[in-house]
């Protein structure tokens, strides 16, 4: 088992990644001394795991489940509401405590709950999939989509541990497998070139499910995410250089309902998007930009969707939370394993979005 | 104009106590450079002040106007999300500001609103009764009431300012001025006994709006808490005492349905029952729970509520935020001026509940 602790201001938490850990959960969390566990999970992850997750806390303490219907479209406020609706119902007080078991949508869901419970309580993330695990389940970032756009409501909550049991991504569909992939090309390449390399190098193995090189991929991620996090935990600066491929990943999400595309596979194509622009901003060189393109290929991501409408593209940019007064600021790469911020020219932005297929 | 810093970990804000700070609202508040603004005000306050705060604040960004229905219980998550669909329609960003004009009711779901909008945006409080101003306004506690109970949901958000203005207080009928002296009174007892002596002593003139006393025991009664909230920003310690008379007075207004009692009228009844518990523990002598009981009174408030089940209240008190695997710890006196929080014997607690006429 692999640990790696994120240092955040005042209070630290760990990360563990490795086989087995599901088994283990009871012993992992018992320094918390919970008086009550809420386990929350969803129709796809609950049948495969909760009865182990179940059964090795309910050894700690009392320990219900609830059950969401799962998937994007279900991130709602409504949803946050059915989890504290159950936290009442089981009695959960302020030394009660949730935990996530799911992918990135039930992690979500389930801090929010946690973070707004009686103001606040405490929470653990049990991420099930790789995008959850290298991504979501570090950073405190919980919350909701809005009909006006994806993660509008939420907090800032962060969890008391993170347990990332590798075998858990056996039983992930392969579509799934890409989308995480996605977020680790993302890590690379805004900040570690040769990880980056390492990264594409291994994308074979990877997407075999070989448990060595998911475990090297998970803790790098991890490190690097939490490096930028720790530095940056309200998201003023740094924090903003993880939204590489974002801006155009939320805005394919939104255009298309948040059902067509899996968040990963709209970031993998958003991640292509941006190289494009940095080489329009003349940042990056055309070679960089091909392999950033033949690595998403070869994660079998999407590196381009045409037919989006280019006006509601730029609608929806606008009104993402990292703009500010209706102007946007991207994540471009300087170079492959550096990102920047910046405010970027609307001639730049519409050849981009033209090159890419949008009309 | 009287200016009073919170300093809390790394995050100072100033409360401002005076007569006509409305009028300088656009002046005050220009440090922090809003893109929008959204004032939140309700029925009640809208029509007297919402004009003159949309004029001065005009001068600095756009001003909407949001009204919400008002009332303990209009105070759910309903009325929050109600908020955060005016900020999208107003395309509020994260550099925009919600002000909240109006009482405790109104700076809950406006604070709550404001911390949980693109995870976290900036507010201000206007806080026009005096409970408000004395309480609800310093702290950074907001939230809404749950069928279970009141404030079970909600967030920790620091508000940028606190502009009193005492002029406001003239327009507050009396039953809300005289909720507003029931934590004045806490305040005094738990921390300050010269304090509490001096308010007894002011009530005719506090009660017949005196702007001097007014505004000496706002300054006095927001420096208590902002001491003890500094001291301990998450409530794991000191700022309990700050619920003197409250696990008592949320279980008579969970009682009596949010309707019957203002929140003032229930901390003051709950502040004589905490006085009465005292006493059953052996800190507190007869003539003192007689001189909270007479200041209680003088303050137009009720000492007791008679006919409340007392099987109810238990309940109820066990489902409060404040309880830890179902005991309820109460904050007691251990003499005027000093509050301590104990676990309470059942005996000692059913017996205070008798005296207290519960049936």
């Amino acid at each position: 088992m692999r640990r790696l602790t994120v240092d955040l201001a005042g209070r630290p938490y760990d990360i563990h990644i490795g086989p087995g850990l599901l088994d283990r959960l009871g012993a992992l969390l018992q320094p918390l001394r919970p008086t009550r566990l809420l386990v929350v999970t969803d129709l796809c992850v609950g049948p495969l795991y909760v009865v182990r997750a179940k059964a090795a806390l309910s050894a700690l303490a009392s320990t219900e489940v609830f059950e969401l219907a799962g998937g994007e479209t279900a991130k709602n406020m409504q949803a946050v509401e059915a989890v504290l609706d159950a936290l009442f119902a089981i009695g959960a007080d302020r030394r009660s405590v949730v935990v996530a078991l799911g992918g990135g949508v039930v992690g979500d869901i389930a801090g929010f709950a946690a973070a707004i419970y009686m103001r606040g309580i405490r929470f653990v993330q049990v991420p099930t999939t790789l995008l959850a695990q290298v991504d979501s389940s570090v950073g405190g970032k919980t919350g909701v989509n809005h009909p006006r756009g994806k993660n509008l409501i939420g907090a800032f909550h962060q969890p008391e541990a993170v347990l990332a049991d590798t075998d858990t991504l056996r039983t992930l569909p392969p579509r799934e497998l890409s989308a995480g992939l996605a977020e680790v090309l993302k890590h690379g390449l805004l900040a570690d070139a040769d990880y980056f390399a390492r990264v594409r190098r291994d994308l074979p193995l990877l997407l075999a499910c070989d448990e060595t090189a998911l475990a090297e991929a998970i803790a790098r991620s991890c490190e690097i995410k939490a490096g930028i996090v720790a530095r940056d935990e309200k998201e003023s600066g740094d924090r903003a250089l993880l939204n590489l491929g974002h801006t155009f990943g939320h805005a394919i999400e939104a255009l298309t309902g948040y059902d067509r595309w899996l968040h990963g596979e709209a970031v993998g194509c958003g991640i292509c998007l941006a190289a494009d622009l940095s080489q329009r901003l003349g940042l990056l060189g055309r070679a960089d930009v091909d392999a950033v393109r033949q690595a998403v290929d070869a994660a079998r991501l999407p590196t381009r969707i045409d037919g989006l409408s280019r006006a509601a593209a730029l609608e929806s940019m606008r009104g993402d939370k990292k703009a500010e007064a209706g102007e946007v600021r991207f994540i471009v790469l300087e170079r492959i394993g550096c990102a920047i911020q910046r405010t970027v020219p609307a001639d730049a932005l519409d050849a981009t979005l033209a090159a890419g297929g949008y009309r």
